[in-house]
C-alpha cells in the first residue's frame, strides 16, 4: 500500500470508462471515515456528473480540460451549515461564525479530499486536484448553490487513466521539507542544494526557454502564481468569508 | 487497501515500541509525493522526538497525553519561507505575502498530513490529529522556532497502537455529507434523520447525562467548541497571520 502512496501520479487524461455508482459509493464511505474535528464532520462533498454543470464550472477552473473531460468532479467544501442547523434545532447556540471555525472546517474538507484521493487511487482511478477552487469561490458558490456557512475549498477530478506520465522526480529532497526538533532556516547554500535537481531537469530548462525567462523561480512569480493574481484572489476569498458568515467586519 | 481507509480508527494510546528511522524515512518519502500546489510543496514538517520539546509543546495541545506519550510528534506547517528565499536568490520577486497564498499553503500542509497518516496506518502505526495547533499557533511558532512565512497548521502523533477501540460507528450517513449537482439544504426532518443514529447511541446519552446537558449539540456549543473560545482563537490566528507575513493591516 505504501507503493500506491509513493508512486502516485496526477492523472489529467481519462478514458471513456464510466465510474460505477457502486464504486463511487464505496469511495465515499471510506472518505467519511477520514479524521475530522471532534467528529463534527464539518465538510460537504458536491458531486458533479451533469455535463451542463461541468461546463458551468469550467471557467471557474480556468477551463482546464479535466473539468469537462472527467466522468466525475467532486468539490469539497468547508461546511458549518449542517452543524449550525442541528444546534439550532437542539436548543444549542452555535458559535461558529468566526475565522477559527472556518479554518478548522477547511482542514476537515482537505483531509476528506485527500482520504478520497488515496481511496480512488487504490482502486485504479486517476485523480487531479484543482487549486483554482478558492480563487473563484464566489462563482462556485452560485453554481453549486452553497448556502451561508459553506465555502468550496478544493476540487478533484477523477476517472480511469488514459495516460501514463513518466515517474515524477521533481520533488524536493527530504532535507528540504523535514526539520528535526526546531526549524533550521535555509542558508543560500541550502537553497542551492535543495533546488539543484529540479532546476537542472531538461523539462525545467525547456520551460524557462519557451517562456523567455532567466530562472525557474521566475516562471512561478511572473507567470504561474503572480503577486497581482494572488492579491486579487485574496480579496475574492475574504469577501466570500464575509458573505458566508465566517468573518465579521 | 480500501479496508485500511474504511476501517481506520484514531489511536491515542501507544506501546513502548519505538519507530525505526528507516520506517519514518519511508513514510516521509511517501508524504513528499502528496499532491500539492503547482509542485511548489509549500509546507514543512517538524519532527519532535525530544522529550523536553514534547513537554514544551504539551500545553499548546491542552496537555493531551498523546503529545508526551507518542514516540514521534509531527507538526505540519504552511511554508512560503523556502519558496520566498529561492525566488529572492533567483532574481524573481515573490508575491506570496497574502491571504490566498496562506490558504493554498494550508491546503498543501493538510494534504501532506493526511497522505502521511494513511502511509503510517498502512504500516501498522496508529495516528491521532490534534486540532489544537491553530489555537495556539503563536506559542508553537516560538517553541519550534518557525520563521516568517511559516505557520503551524496541524499536529499528528504516531506510535504502535496499545489500544483497540471498538469500531467507530458514529459517523453521519452518506446522505448527510454528499450532495449531487447542487447543495440541497437541510430541512428540519433531514437534520433529525441525519443525526438520529449518533444521538441515540448509548455513549451519547451517557455523555449528555455526565455533563448535565439536554442535548448532544449542547456538548459541542457549551463545552467542547464554545463561541468564546473560538473567538479568542480566531484573534490569535489572525495575529499570527499578520506576524508571519500573510496578512496586511
Amino acid at each position: 500500500m505504501l507503493d500506491v502512496l509513493t508512486n502516485r501520479q496526477t492523472i489529467r487524461k481519462y478514458s471513456n470508462q464510466p465510474i460505477s455508482n457502486d464504486l463511487l459509493e464505496k469511495l465515499l464511505e471510506a472518505t467519511c471515515r477520514a479524521p475530522n474535528t471532534g467528529n463534527m464532520q464539518t465538510y460537504s462533498i458536491i458531486i458533479t456528473h451533469d455535463e451542463t454543470k461541468k461546463k458551468e464550472l469550467s471557467p471557474c477552473h480556468f477551463n482546464q480540460k479535466m473539468i469537462t473531460e472527467a466522468p466525475v468532479v467532486l468539490t469539497f467544501c468547508a461546511d458549518f451549515n449542517r452543524v449550525n442547523k442541528w444546534c439550532e434545532q437542539r436548543n444549542a447556540k452555535p458559535g461558529y461564525d468566526n475565522f477559527l471555525s472556518f479554518t478548522s472546517a477547511m482542514i476537515d474538507a482537505t483531509i476528506a479530499a485527500q482520504h478520497f484521493c488515496v481511496a480512488a487511487e487504490s482502486e485504479g482511478l486517476g485523480t487531479c486536484y484543482l487549486g483554482t477552487t478558492t480563487y473563484t469561490a464566489d462563482k462556485i458558490i452560485d453554481i453549486l448553490q452553497l448556502p451561508k456557512f459553506v465555502v468550496p475549498i478544493t476540487t478533484i477530478t477523477i476517472g480511469y487513466p488514459d495516460e501514463t506520465p513518466a515517474t515524477k522526480d521533481d520533488r524536493l529532497p527530504l532535507n528540504g521539507i523535514v526539520h528535526y526538533e526546531t526549524y533550521k532556516d535555509y542558508s543560500a547554500d541550502d537553497i542551492n542544494q535543495i533546488y539543484a535537481y529540479k532546476e537542472n531537469l531538461e523539462s525545467s530548462k525547456n520551460f524557462i526557454e519557451i517562456n523567455k525567462k532567466e530562472t525557474l523561480a521566475q516562471i512561478y512569480t511572473d507567470i504561474r502564481y503572480t503577486k497581482a493574481a494572488n492579491e486579487q484572489f485574496s480579496e475574492v476569498l475574504i469577501a466570500v468569508l464575509k458573505k458566508q458568515g465566517f468573518w465579521k467586519e
